[in-house]
């Protein structure tokens, strides 16, 4: 049968063995460090074109298995793709329509998969979104800490002051923004998993009055100005771009004259949303994102400005969030036999494989992290931000 | 001759005395601070819809005389303006192409206009571009030393590295990367009266071995990433929308792997050209930056991604361009009796309205500045950037 692999496969020298159905082993380069397993016949052919994307859906379904660390498995399939891959085979990133109940059952999807499960591999805090390491050494649990002090400090965030946390998930940066620098916190989400849980905390944690979280969309948030700044940490990926223009509206609708809006998520690498990387992308819509979007930095630029705040400072953290995979990638590895109770044989294949390739995706640029500020200026152009962004470093 | 004026006029209320050719005068509120002397019967009607284009037009050609506090004038302008515009009247803002020639001789039409004329107003480094006031109360000089400590500190500049500055102007940057961070520069422009200046300054100061400086057009730069970083101060504006893909091409291909690249300068309001603060850009257009075209921030954090660069900070400072031209403005008004020996009556009349209707309009938020920093990272996606920006602040 191996005579089906095509010829170049051998001359990669990668550290890979294929072990097929039959038993046969073959070695494509010198002490392999994962194995892939073929467990059917019809893969073969496949193989003379694999791209990420089409070697994750082969793990997903079961059809292939992957022995290794999942962080050698990424590179050797992404070394095996960039070597093989018709690159006329990689199609762009879908962007669809959004309305509510398609964002509902999308978000619950990845969302409401398990609370435990989450638990697992996440911080204590449950934060799920890149961190800051501030000097590359911390673990996860003081990088995680350091990012929301970090945002808090970026928003300049006052006792009593009333934020706004839109897609506020397990409620650890509702809870540090109320602790730590005294917020009234309103947080919204779409996952009900999340918000019991979120809800649960804050009682527990005596923050129940000053931490207020519901089962809201965007689009229903009150246009009153009512709060004094509002944050955003991975939602906009999940707003797609149809809908880009109306969220920064409802942002910008629910923050006061001289407010500050934070929106921190993923942005695409290129504009037009061409594919990068050899694949992954589909996967990643596929099975773990449904309906996730990522914009460009200037797709977020744009239609923040149009909405009418004006954008004062972006930081890039795409490193940061490599670090971030890893970690999380490593935790999830090391409980594989715990995560195989809490959540499907599948839902363990998908993540595992999302994580380790988000972090692989993330160091090599195929997708990126910006934290962007923004603040909506009094009427005669005005603002109270400091002259310069010291007061973050002090 | 008054019943001419519209009628609603008076209901304005502004502190402004209209003064016409037959020495009528007319206080259109209490206690006016502005005298418009209208010379020329032809006006009146036109003071029906007096955008800040047709008054400014109307005085560079010495059909009005405008007589108090320059920022007063503006202000009110700005008023009558916003009470009795015509919206209609108001146009696109225009986007051309640009060649080497038309740019070459945009740059000359301002930059050339008389080295000592700049002398009189810019600070003792002649630093023509956006000031950085760490703490609001320093005065010009310091603040534009501010500016250049904090543009090579944000390239992270290294002794002996190579500097390319694009668009060097005077040179002050220059000369202070090399004297205060030991860089290597090669600064271009199309000015031959700067480059001259320039050349000469750097030559007083012993620096002439450390910074070369040459007329040459961003098109012709050596594209062999022999520049460690790059640095862009106000000069994306002389661009043009059509040529800023090739702009940032020719950045990417100047500077190295790992290397840097700031560009610094005015960004517009809106992303499509749309006009705001009721008028003001055609003037400016016309008799300031001929061939002068304002970019988004998203259009140029595109442009530059685009390019193969990679957005890493990205920071406002329109209040501080606001602050840096009333600095300017206020000194060319000390010494108008000397700024009229070195231009003609015209030009004189153009850069008044110019320095003070700039420093109006970034305060009113018409026009924003922008620091764009940019990575080009390695084959990999790496880079050498610290995990935060704290170092910019110690």
């Amino acid at each position: 049968m191996l005579a089906y692999l095509p010829p170049n496969l051998r001359d990669l020298q990668l550290p890979l063995r294929l072990r097929l159905w039959d038993g046969t082993q073959l070695d494509l380069g010198p002490q392999p460090r994962v194995t892939l397993v073929v467990k059917d016949p019809s893969l073969v052919a496949q193989l003379a074109h694999p791209s990420l994307d089409a070697l994750g859906g082969a793990y997903v379904e079961g059809r292939v298995e992957l022995e290794g660390p999942m962080s050698e498995v990424i590179r050797i399939g992404d070394a095996l793709s960039q070597a093989l891959e018709d690159e006329s085979d990689t199609c762009q990133i879908s962007r669809t329509p959004h309305d509510k109940d398609s964002d509902a059952a999308a978000i619950s999807y990845h969302y409401d998969l398990s609370n435990d499960f989450y638990a697992l591999w996440l911080d204590p805090q449950m934060v799920y979104s890149c961190a800051y390491f501030e000097t590359g050494t911390e673990d996860l649990e003081q990088a995680q800490q350091a990012k929301m002090r970090h945002l808090c400090r970026k928003l300049r965030l006052q006792p009593g002051e009333r934020l706004l946390d839109v897609g506020c998930g397990w409620g650890g940066l509702a809870r540090y923004a109320a602790r730590e620098f005294g917020a009234e916190v309103f947080g919204i989400t779409l996952s009900r998993a999340q918000l019991k849980l979120a809800r649960q905390r804050a009682k527990d944690e005596g923050l129940a009055r000053q931490v207020r979280l519901e089962l809201l969309d965007y689009r229903d948030l009150p246009q009153d100005g009512r709060f004094d700044k509002v944050v955003s940490v991975g939602m906009f990926e999940h707003v797609g771009h149809a809908n880009l223009p109306l969220y920064c509206q409802r942002l910008f609708g629910a923050v006061k004259a001289g407010g500050l809006v934070m929106n921190h998520g993923i942005t695409a690498k290129f504009t037009d949303g061409r594919p990068v990387g050899r694949g992954g992308g589909e996967f990643i819509g596929r099975y773990v994102f449904p309906e996730g979007e990522l914009p460009h930095l200037a797709t977020m630029t744009a239609h923040i400005s149009e909405a009418g705040l004006e954008v004062v400072d972006v930081e890039n953290l795409r490193l940061h969030y490599a670090r971030t995979l890893e970690h999380w990638s490593a935790r999830l590895e090391a409980r594989l036999d715990q995560a195989a109770q809490l959540v499907p044989e599948q839902a363990l294949r998908i993540w595992r494989l999302y994580l380790a390739g988000c972090a692989y995706g993330f160091a090599r640029g195929w997708m990126s992290l910006h934290q962007i500020l923004a603040i909506k200026p009094y009427e005669d152009g005005s603002h109270n931000l400091p002259w310069t962004r010291a007061d973050l470093y002090r």
